[in-house]
This record gives C-alpha cells, sequence and structure tokens, in this order.
C-alpha cells in the first residue's frame, strides 16, 4: 500500500513542530515500503552532514520494517549478524528512525530524522509516527 | 547566502498547486547554493523514476545557476561542451530545473520538476520560482 | 554565506608556512559551508594517501561544524552514535580537521590538514583556523 | 618525476591572473602524473558546477598526457574509440585540460580549468601551461 501524502504531511508537521519546541532543527526524511523518498525537509539551521544521516535512518527503518536503533542490536559486537549495518548502501542503526503505519496499523514506510543527540532525534521521530497514526487519511489523493 | 525555509516551503506549496491545477502528480525537489537538499516532495501517484530526475534537474540548475534546458544547449550535437551531461555524477538538461532568487535577486539555490511532460515539469518548476521571488522572507529562522 | 578567496588563500598561507616549520609536508584541503571544495595544496613530498584524508577531514568538519575528533567522541565504542563515521560518504573522525569562521564569527567551512602525526596535523590545522579569523576580508570578490 | 610546488604555485597565479584579465572566475585544478591532485583552486563567483569539470578536465590530460579536446576526437561519432569518455571514471572531452611541462620538456602532469566559455577555459588554461614552462624550478622541496 502506498503512503498517502496526507500521512508524509501530518508526519512532517508533527516533526517539526516538536523540533521547534525542544529548539534544535532538524533534518526529516520520510520514505515509503518501497524505501523510496516520499518528502523531506532541513529546517533553517540544521546540520548539513546530518541530511545524509535522516536519509539513511528512513530507509533504514523502511527496509527493515523496524526501529533502527533494533536492527542496531543485530550487529552489534556479540551479534547475530556483523557487518549487517555495511549492507543496503550502508544502514544506520542507531535511533531516530521509525516506521509509520496508519490509523488501522497498516505498515506504509518509516520516518528517519537527525540533527539533535540521538533521544532528541528519537523524541521528534516519535511525535511525527504519533501524529500518522492519528492523521485521518483516505488513502492516496485520486487523479481523474 | 542560506535558503530560508520560509522560501523553500513557498516554492513548494506554488508547485504542488501548479501540478494539482494541470492534474499532473509531482517530484518537486530544492537545493540551495551547495547543491544540498533543502525539500523534497513526491506527491500521490507521481512517477517513482521521476524521483531521481527532479533531484538531478535541481542539482543541475544550483550547479550552474541556470536552467536545466539552457545547459542543454551546450552538449546537443555539435555543442561546445559534449557529454558535459555526464559530468557532476549525470546531469539533467532538459527543461523542469530551474535557479530560486529571492525578492532582491539574490541566487540562492534551484528547484527541479519531474513527472509529466516536459512542458509541464516546466509550467509547474515557473509557478514555483515566481511564487519564491515574491515570498517575505527575513532570511534563516534564528535558533537560540 | 560564501568563503572568500581572501579567507582560503590565508588559511592556506598559514598552514603552509606551520607545515615548513615543524618540518612535516602536508595535504590541505579547504570546503565551504556546502562541503565543497574551495581550495587544495599537496605540498612537496606529502603523503599521497592523506590526499584523500584531508579532503575527508575538510568535509567532516564543514558538514558538522564542529572538529573531527569531537565527531569522534560520538561514534566510538560506547558512544552514541555507532557507525555515524560511514555516513556521508565516510568521514574522518581524528584530529586534523577544524571549522573556520572570519573575524566576526560566521562559520564559513573548514579545514582539513593531513600529512604527518595526528596532533601534528591539529597543529597545522590550527595555525590555519586562527590565520583565518585574523584575515580582512570584505567578502566574495565583486566581478562586474 | 614528480612535480614541484614552486611549478604549482606558478601555473595557478598564471591562471588565476588571466582569468581576473577577462573577467571570469575559475576553477583551476592541477594534477601530477599520477593524476592525483596537486593544487585546486576556486575563485570567488566561479560556477560550483565546473568544481568538477575542472578536476576531470586535468584528470583527463594527465592520464593521457595530452588536451582535452584531442581525446574528444577519438571519441566522437565516427572516431576510433567510441565510449573512451566513459571511461577512468568519466573523462572530460572539451578543452580546458592541458598537459604541463617543466622549462626542459618534461612531462609533470596537466591543469585544467572550467567556469566560462570553452574558450575562455582553454585561454587560461594556456596561459598557466606557459607560465609553468617558463618557471625556473629546482624540482621539489627538500625535507630535512
Amino acid at each position: 500500500m502506498q503512503m498517502p501524502q496526507a500521512l508524509s504531511d501530518a508526519a512532517l508537521a508533527a516533526a517539526s513542530k516538536e523540533a521547534r519546541a525542544i529548539g534544535v532543527p532538524m533534518n526529516v526524511a520520510i520514505m515509503d515500503v518501497g524505501a523510496n523518498l516520499k518528502a523531506f525537509l532541513r529546517m533553517d539551521g540544521a546540520l548539513l552532514g546530518s541530511l545524509d544521516i535522516a536519509l539513511k535512518k528512513a530507509r533504514t527503518a523502511a527496509l527493515f520494517a523496524m526501529n533502527t536503533e533494533a536492527i542496531g542490536e543485530f550487529c552489534k559486537p556479540g551479534g547475530t549478524s556483523p557487518g549487517l549495518d555495511a549492507t543496503n548502501g550502508g544502514l544506520v542503526v542507531f535511533a531516530g528512525g521509525i516506521p509509520l503505519h496508519d490509523a488501522g496499523g497498516i505498515f506504509l514506510g518509516a520516518i528517519g530524522v537527525s540533527g539533535g543527540s540521538v533521544s532528541q532525534d528519537f523524541q521528534v521521530a516519535a511525535a511525527a509516527v504519533e501524529a500518522a497514526r492519528s492523521a485521518q487519511t483516505e488513502g492516496e489523493t485520486e487523479w481523474q
């Protein structure tokens, strides 16, 4: 199922609002179930180097339908899958990437946030996830 | 000078509005003067293969501060610069990428639009450029 | 804000002078706020393998507006961001990359130095940063 | 034989002087016989997209010890080597890259210039080549 723009708009708006609330400009990336970019925003003053990290967090969480830090468990020292993070063109395996679901619990993709501390990134992504779940959406816009 | 989000927001909104007006879902990418991504949107139903084209159109126009189709003149058969389009990781040299300036005429980056016919892409990008020029912006948001 | 050549010239000259003073030939790279190359010099006898390191140090410090070794803290064992150094095409996270600011404290990019011991690289980069801060510059050269 | 900095300094200074004389800011790259970067300068206002072109012109001319436009003859329609320009990570095969020799005629690398029209790029590169040939250099600096 495709991610409707109504959902990515809601997630992006919620992430921006939370980032402003904590005073940390963020890079926010949203990818669909195909791990293809749906929406992106680099807020004024957000770290340039976090652009790639936000993209890779969204990609990582979308590819595995799992929080980025959960994937990190598999590839940490002693984990089951050493080098997992080097697959798929390079994953990012610390917090800030979270899967997105609609109100019905359908998996639609993921959001990745980067620009602050790891806990701040997670906080902003979580706010977006919550907003996406609450978004009333009728699915993708129909084009005649 | 950095591109303020107020300007990329205005450009993205204008592009979306024009795309809906003509009934063609578009990929819209906005890059700053360093050719780094500032904002992106893939509208519902927009062609997936046009995602990369929109990014490359924005990148091409930002790198050369010139419309993408103008750059195409240099590398067409008999042009002065054969193979120019293979530089910079691959340029896109047909219409749909246009530089963005603020109300004072300062070059701030570029927009790239892809998803319809080339003339539709250009039309949507041009609407965004016009909106950016009219946007009242005080520069980047200040963070305490 | 773009980095004026007057500033990169001053930084490069100071780095070369310090490198000669300690008798260690260096690779010196300077990037702007968009992490795009502004100036580069490989001094006679400088290690070839340090060319890429100097470029990546400058890129790393420009992308995060932070000293390279400070970024290393985030991705060392037990740090908050394992694998951070694999983002952005590969960062270099030991000393020798330092942000550059003008006399007014405006962030303009970064310098990366490589060719000697890490402490020598840092010493040469620091001398360049000091020179850049003292440089009297009226901004970029105007072209009619 | 390695390229002494005295020669790359002379070439870079002559290129800058010629670029200012014609009022066109240029990207100037100098590579040694190993096709490795020796020196680079992006003059204030020089097109960002020409950065990669200058690097590739210098690389192309250094790799083949030949002017870039001469290499273009081999891969133009009807030429002997179709696709030659796609080798070596992508060559640039229009004018602006020229081999560098010292006063004794020894091949030491190449210069690549980009930022203006192709004929302007060639003019600036040619001025640098002339300056390099006239430079009195005792070879690379000796380090004790």
